[in-house]
């Protein structure tokens, strides 16, 4: 069984657990395991993994609409090196700091492989589910698509610097928060666009009939050597963390001048069924 | 640098995480890694593994006197396995049950050794830190030490049922709760009692002197051949779990009558010095 069907397995035992973060009184809760092999590439600073971990968790935060509060983190790795883990604690903080929550610390644990579970929590008194988008709504999206996408050809490539600092992005919490009061379904883009589109499809009971231009971003155009490949990396790749939303069509205009990055939108809720530009879009994308 | 090092190398930068959970605006906070090789021998259920995890969890909530809210779990394996997940599942939701708190679901993850992270959250205006503790209070202790030393001596065995049993602890949430309006200092006692007793000595700027007899579990004697390593599972080994506290000695009466369970006086808080009988006892225990 692969995680995707393992998780189809678990939702009938967790109806709680079907959004990007539990809900709990008034409360969100999420956690996330990152390791080595799968979500750090060679050439990744503990400083961008301590970031680029937290960061993860406090993003479905953000894809609730909820106000982030705290996040810890358990680290698990071969060996404890001084510089190493205050490197990685520097970016849980500084990542912390950037939405306004605190990172109050974790756990430490002998492990063959590098290995990061964190944990965000957060409050909203009425989270952004998933499942509410209706026929007619517009669709946005935060940001730029493919980023990470291009951070991993960066690293790739050798070049550390540029794809550490791609890699380290600022979780969309504030701008979840801005999105709440319009947002009628919401979650962060982390499977990649068209994944994320055939989730709030399925929750919501909806289609999306999304138009190019989408909001690729520029480095993706560095290394995409066709249109195809431009696509893909920025469609279908995911990791990238930005907010995909649907909202009323009359809230788009408000709902773009309260929130601090920029918003885009990219198309419509349908009856059913989710195209771009007026092809079927396949569920596709990264499995973690 | 060994995992106690590096703990006390963060201490400094991460101030709030001196105590079993971090605090955040009167909530508490608490994550654990544990993973196969070191923490699930072979013959752990994997409901066991689910219980426990989750249990090692609550248990820091407990330690802090603070009512447990939920838990959530990252589990990661090499594949998933429908009844395992499952299995899983019924061990972390039995003992949220257990403690009156609810377990909303986590993470999945490829890993190439089972791994869990689990985090707890719970409440609490006034937790009870590690650093109150003053000369004349009394030491109390909940339950019976050594229990999960008698359930690893079981697995080596291959009595798998009755090292499963005896490895599914209830964490002293209730316990916690009752004991808050009286102890001065509380942790829990996973890293052994000898070295919590030390940190809690570090914390409070005090001394212990410890008498026998101290609660040994039954089981540690069906094991231990001498008296030598009776008191060395019992007080040493550690990851048991239970609570140890100190409170003035005039509430200790009254606090063994609102907890739910044991609660046994096993000495005194002094200026300096952790002794056992009059000897000194070492600050060893079980380095995770």
């Amino acid at each position: 069984m692969d995680e995707r069907a393992a998780l189809a397995d678990l939702a009938d035992r967790l109806p709680d657990a079907g959004d990007d973060c539990a809900v709990v009184d008034g409360q969100v809760i999420t956690t996330d395991m990152l390791h080595e092999r799968t979500d750090f590439p060679a050439g990744t600073s503990r400083y961008t993994a301590g970031w680029r971990a937290v960061a993860a968790s406090l993003s479905d935060v953000a894809a609730m609409g909820a106000e982030a509060t705290a996040a810890v983190a358990a680290y698990g790795a071969p060996s404890f090196d001084a510089d190493e883990l205050a490197a990685f604690v520097d970016g849980a903080q500084d990542v912390c700091h950037a939405v306004g929550a605190e990172y109050v610390g974790g756990d430490l644990d002998s492990h063959d492989e590098f290995t990061v579970a964190s944990t965000a929590i957060g409050s909203a008194a009425e989270p952004v589910r998933r499942s509410g988008a209706s026929p007619g709504d517009a669709v946005c999206v935060t940001g730029t698509l493919g980023r990470s996408a291009a951070a991993l050809k960066l690293f790739d490539r050798g070049d550390t610097d540029r794809a550490n600092e791609l890699f380290q992005f600022e979780p969309r919490v504030r701008a979840g928060v801005a999105l709440r009061p319009h947002a009628t379904a919401m979650m962060d883009s982390s499977d990649g666009l068209a994944r994320s589109l055939h989730q709030l499809a399925e929750a919501s009971g909806c289609g999306f009939a999304i138009e190019a231009p989408l909001p690729i971003d520029p480095q993706v155009d560095t290394f995409a050597e066709t249109e195809q490949e431009r696509r893909d990396l920025g469609v279908f790749f995911g990791e990238d963390f930005e907010l995909v939303c649907t909202l009323p069509e009359s809230d788009v205009l408000e709902a773009r001048e309260a929130t601090p990055c920029p918003l885009h939108r990219i198309g419509t809720v349908t009856e059913d069924g989710v195209t771009l530009n007026g092809e079927p879009l396949p569920d596709q994308g990264y499995s973690h």
